[in-house]
């Protein structure tokens, strides 16, 4: 029996196999509970835990689980690891009829793993393939992780991973790739939980390719996001990461000792939702709403600063805080106790921003129309211009920004506005937007952080504009 | 053993007692799965069950504990119950060591009992006395119930009830009241599990008095207050509510649903906090906060319309549920899918009302005072003033009005909004307050869905107010 | 999303489907608060209710599911139900890009459907297959349901529908079946939650007939047992099982009312394992392992008769009550309270059976065989032999039986046992021996209750007999 | 609001007492979850541990909490601890109104205090006070553990605490002591969460002595077991026991790896009923049944050999796992994987004990009776009696055999067994009898481990033998 469990955010998919009595884990996330639960639960002895490749996007739970319970550690050979052992092409590990055989399948990293598992008792056809990074439900693994100059290499690698490495194992094979939809670790996954190597090699839009050479091209042209705390996971996930027993205490912060924090720099972590957020917060807090944190925190917070949660309630708090773990950020200090509305019982002092809905922002745009002054990208511009004009932001990712865009915003990723903000104007309003209202408002805050003041967030962005059958320009 | 089973909201507390192999439930909640689960995992039958009054605040669980177990119902003999078997004062149950005696201790309603436990293994003396909602910690039960006509006599047999038939039983007696602080069954009950006669008879206050007639003085002066749905709860917990099974399915209704709902007279509860529902909401909901549901719902919600719930989220909706069920609300029609964001990502129209912190509140009283304009309570007055004025309005209760308030403030308690709703001018701005920010919000929220525009909530209310040291007129 | 729904025992699988917003239950089980709690936690409505076909194992839960949601129910339109609504062969079902297409799969029942699922945003091929009693991993389902004069028909019809309607789907399909390993419903159904038609396609040994009339010929000559309440389940499936509401209470009876209703005929169901059953048991017990209630109940137990569960403790009750549940056995009366040793600490009489470990039995027929008398199948014989002779009665199934025995012992199936109990002597000793121990003991208790009273349980049966590599007669 | 947490099997109580936003825990047992998750779910702070005193049956987990929290420990004075603060009589910690008051109340131990805890706002009387081992309900605690030669001394110091500090405090006051029945504290502790101490005045045994005299007379002459491990508890609870950050990974052990293990000096506890151990075990196990490890692992286990556990099934193993955790028996191996049946399965060899019940037993010593012969106390005698006869052991607490006993029977203590027994006989059966035919079984087991080859354990023993109503020598 093979489990799949899902951490959510991360989108990672890692599984629990059981093979006569006992048990094989691929690719653990940190908090490993989950996993001694199920050997307790199924009286299953973890004795082996298997690292498809050096994950990038959070640290893997490898360590945390061979020290709770003495299994052995094993990944590819091609990086030097500071612990576990090496695994080479071909080798094979037989617990009664199951078979778990390595196959080298380079191309995400140089080192990635997959796993073809057969029951020999039934046939020696493969029924599953663990494939890590190299291909997911739709898509295939990113190629640009070792920079752009790389990229050709790897993505040749990865072709030849594919297509005669998985692919010849055949069409019945069910395929448990290292991620879910929403991962960092591919554009485009699909919401799917199984599929077979047969559904893929028919439907994935990347295995359609005629050639190496097609492939190749197709894959140095992805555009995708690096978030900085990269640089940490990889740090971690070679070296291996601190251990840490149980997930750490989560201290109830007093809005008096939040105020002392606060002049002393910890990082305030909003998690509303954006109604809430604009609504009323504390002033230089950042906000991520609370599911959007796995993707968003690597982007905006530190590894030093103390981190002090704020949400409206505590119910939800520990998805913040085992998201935080699974990123490595041990310096969570604690959360607001009584959540956000004891902040404002204590007469703290609340900062808020503009909510737009589509209608409005619709609104304002063909009232400038109509003045014949239009809004303008170009920033020089901007003196000229009346009173009533504004900045519109669009902070999507640039992938959907290539598609379609509201007429006379100017985009940056959300992700990286940190290194691009000075291309945002202080002197007038800015008005920002994405695919939801959510990102929108964590570029607000990020904004009204740095001193930005007149702000507005557009609730439902580009989902409810698309809605309501506004405009775009199509790219 | 006893175990106190607490009811969040109402403040209920009801008692599963195990004796010699069988259990015993005194006041049983509606959703009565935590006494069958508790029966199961001490393996204990539940085969008698204890009213120890007809509960106005919220609908019994006896007879669907009955039905689920076969056990039988008991309750006072003044009153004439549809279901279930008269107990007379003195009556004595046993089971094995352990004797459960009625006490008539009318006063909070006539037909009102305390059950008085001892373990007669060990003693004569009574260990632990039930006694409903005759006394609380440092509180006694209301005799209003009845009418004004009636409180003095109700009050006159409360004393007795108390001064000869609990306090009698002995100081080292354990006391185990109905309700707990917050309830609407006493006007200020203390927060505090479990107490004894002897703390009650040294310190609540309302057992100081020196005679009778200084008890029913006290008693028949309190103003405390009945939501219209005691009504409905009065004739259910006498005739018998109808059995349930299970806790209703509760439907996700898509935002493209919701708004034909709307149009055919559902009505949109609203539980997001203050912040986020000030910052935007459905145009025509109520808003009561999740944790007011138990006690605000019974003012504003009717029995016959669908009701359809609006959150951030689906967590903790499951506990709005169980409060509407609680209150026989079993005209729950479902809740916004994916919560409020669906709304606006469906682009859904809009409204919102305006957050004031204390410190607007202060400079816009203080600007006004300035211009030597002042803001007044006189009605007539309002059309000779200036723009900037406004009418502030006090939805607390009439008890912490009587204590202190904002100067020219308004007072109408927030559940009397519907009855007294013609004070409130549309003309100006209406700014409204209550403790916290909570009620006010709700208050704004009825207003809104009355036609009133121009309306703003103070966050942190009274309770910021006064932290803040800003100046208040005491009585 | 497709939530794979395991019941333990029946090796049942039902499907929750997440389908934009909404979800698709296939064959649910008749505790239904699973699929209500997945419902609920992912924000889904569950509006479509599919049967495969009229299941003869179990109860059927589309009733209570509709009751409790009001979702609609569909099952194939060759069978006359009381209830829901019938589909025809291609009718299809689509919510948002997800399509559901009804295929007449006939073979097991004559109304058996499978459903195909396509996601048409990715492609027109199908991506999983839930086929009912069909096909399984590793087998394909029985055709003998209707009598031996309709199997070959009835596997004509199957062999069609795999392999003109199944198979054609393609290799890549994920293979959903009604049942997993262990199941009634099918020979050797293989351990393995997912499967693909690819997968069955190469490695199913009954996939592997080189022709339709091999196929025809292989299925009619299975020989599978058909537990007498396969009767009552049938006319619950077709014509609507009792709505239940929640699982009925289950009442802690003490020793002494226990010995009352033995009186009154209650049937004692001892679910301990064989060491503790064989130790001491109350006189007239039935003893079915735990585990062993979903296959074995419906053999022994009536729907009449007060069933009241003995087992050593309270933990793992709860899954007898819910196994008993789903075979509609809602004559459960209750569970001994204090479990086994409250009988004994009343000082309730007991019996015992002897256990013999296979070394024993080993050696038993040895120095039988030293005397030159021998065991014998023979009945006729027992007279005339030694004082040591004895009855070594196998209890395992026909197909086991036929592969290897232990030499001189008689066989009859333990369902068998009522209507072959005549073919066991009772004028000598009777040991007993199955797989494992278990199904032994339940044959022992079966014999005991019949009068039979010297009688021996040998543990580890066959298993532990070959594990001593003791020698078989093979077939 | 105060939290009791009960520790079955120890029949620890410890308290967590929420005060003003923050935690103080008093007692915490060595499994600390249940602290971190209260203080989660009620958004506390867990500050302040308080040990009452040095704890002798349990391995105290004031060092694994403040290691998870960061809160401070404090304990009496008049020990040398190794850790945490010493507090003095009359220190005094308030938070909000909330106020803490240690009072010094030796005798159990010299350095054993209680906390007196106050709401100032609503009067200076004492509401609750944790009095540790001073006094429980009904009882008081022990005043043996410094030897024979310290209890006069510390019976005195124990009056003193008892009348002249915790009395005094009133009648009022509910009573929260460290251990409920069961506990091996105190000799006969009653089963009643709280009490007060106007209920213990008036009804407590011990505190109806009319003299200081009289009382430490009676504490003299009690006699209670100290169990060997009460030495390591003592040492861990002063020096500090090692952090063990979760509890320990349980491993299962298949049957093959558990014969080596047996073979190196494994410790194998077989933690099933009677009724199961009795029908078939593996050589060499010691058995306690499951709710009787936490009383009896710390006699006949020791901390250096593996312990490997064996139950029927994998439920309430971890109830097993958590006895010994609090034990400090952090030399747990494993356990016995798929449970005592995957051992006869492997053809594993199995002893067995008889199992008689109570008429069994009557009928045996009538019959001897019958003959003349009577069963004989006096080993010497042995020799010259028939084959018929069996020396009957009586393994009850020395306090209940000075009650009654059966005719004939010689006395240890289960406890005593490894000191005493070579008074048991060798050459005829052994037949050993205590409350219920738990205890004896283990005696039995340990007999058969040392070598006795005839043995039977009473099932139901004395409570069955007095309701079957057979005679008893009375003292």
């Amino acid at each position: 029996m093979v489990k799949l469990i899902k951490s959510k955010g991360i989108a990672h998919h890692s599984y629990f196999i059981e093979v006569s009595g006992r048990a094989v884990v691929v690719d653990p996330r940190r908090d490993v509970d989950v996993y001694l639960h199920l050997a307790e639960s199924s009286e299953m002895d973890i004795t082996h835990i298997f690292e498809t490749h050096r994950n990038e996007d959070y640290v893997i739970g490898s360590l945390e689980l061979a020290c709770a319970t003495g299994a052995e550690i094993f990944h590819g050979k091609n990086l030097d690891f500071a612990y576990g052992t090496p695994v080479s092409d071909r080798d094979k590990f037989q617990w009664g009829s199951i078979e778990l055989e390595v196959m080298d399948t380079p191309g995400h990293t140089t080192e990635s793993i997959s796993l073809v598992l057969r029951d020999l008792s039934v046939s020696k056809d493969a029924q599953m393939v663990f494939t890590g990074d190299v291909i997911f439900a739709g898509e295939t693994g990113r190629v640009d992780l070792y920079g752009p100059d790389k990229s050709q290499k790897m993505a040749g690698l990865l072709y030849d991973s594919i297509f005669n490495g998985i692919l010849p194992l055949g069409d019945q094979v069910i395929l448990c790739p290292a991620h879910g939809a929403g991962s960092v670790c591919g554009a485009d996954i699909r919401e799917q939980d199984y599929t077979t190597i047969g559904y893929e090699r028919n439907t994935n839009p990347q295995l359609q390719c005629t050639s190496k050479e097609e492939f190749i091209k197709m894959k140095v042209a992805e555009e995708l996001y690096t978030p900085p705390y990269f640089k940490k996971m990889e740090f971690y996930n070679q070296n291996g990461a601190p251990i840490a027993g149980r997930i750490p205490y989560f201290k109830p912060i007093p809005p008096k000792i939040l105020k002392e924090k606060i002049n002393n720099g910890a990082c305030i972590l909003d998690v509303r939702k954006p109604t809430s957020f604009a609504g009323a917060h504390i002033p230089g807090s950042l906000n991520i709403w609370r599911d959007g944190v796995p993707a968003f925190a690597g982007w905006f917070l530190n590894y030093d600063d103390p981190i002090i949660v704020v949400d409206d309630q505590i119910q939800g708090l520990d998805e913040v805080r085992q998201a935080l773990f699974r990123l490595g950020f041990d310096n969570i200090y604690g959360y607001l106790e009584g959540g956000f509305p004891s902040w404002y019982l204590h007469a703290g002092q609340i900062n808020s921003i503009k909510l737009w809905s589509v209608h409005q922002l619709k609104q304002k745009l063909e009232s400038l129309k109509e003045k014949g002054e239009g809004l303008t990208e170009n920033r020089k511009k901007f003196k000229e211009t009346s009173e009533e004009d504004f900045f519109l932001l669009d902070v999507r990712k640039i992938d959907d920004r290539r598609k379609d865009y509201i007429q006379g915003s100017h985009h940056i990723y959300v992700g990286d506005l940190p290194q691009r903000i000075q291309e945002v104007p202080h002197d007038i309003p800015v008005v920002v937007y994405c695919d939801s209202g959510y990102k929108s408002t964590t570029a607000c805050s990020y904004l009204k952080k740095n001193g930005y003041t007149k702000l507005s967030t557009v609730l439902g962005s580009m989902t409810a504009w698309k809605k309501a059958s506004y405009p775009v320009v199509k790219a």
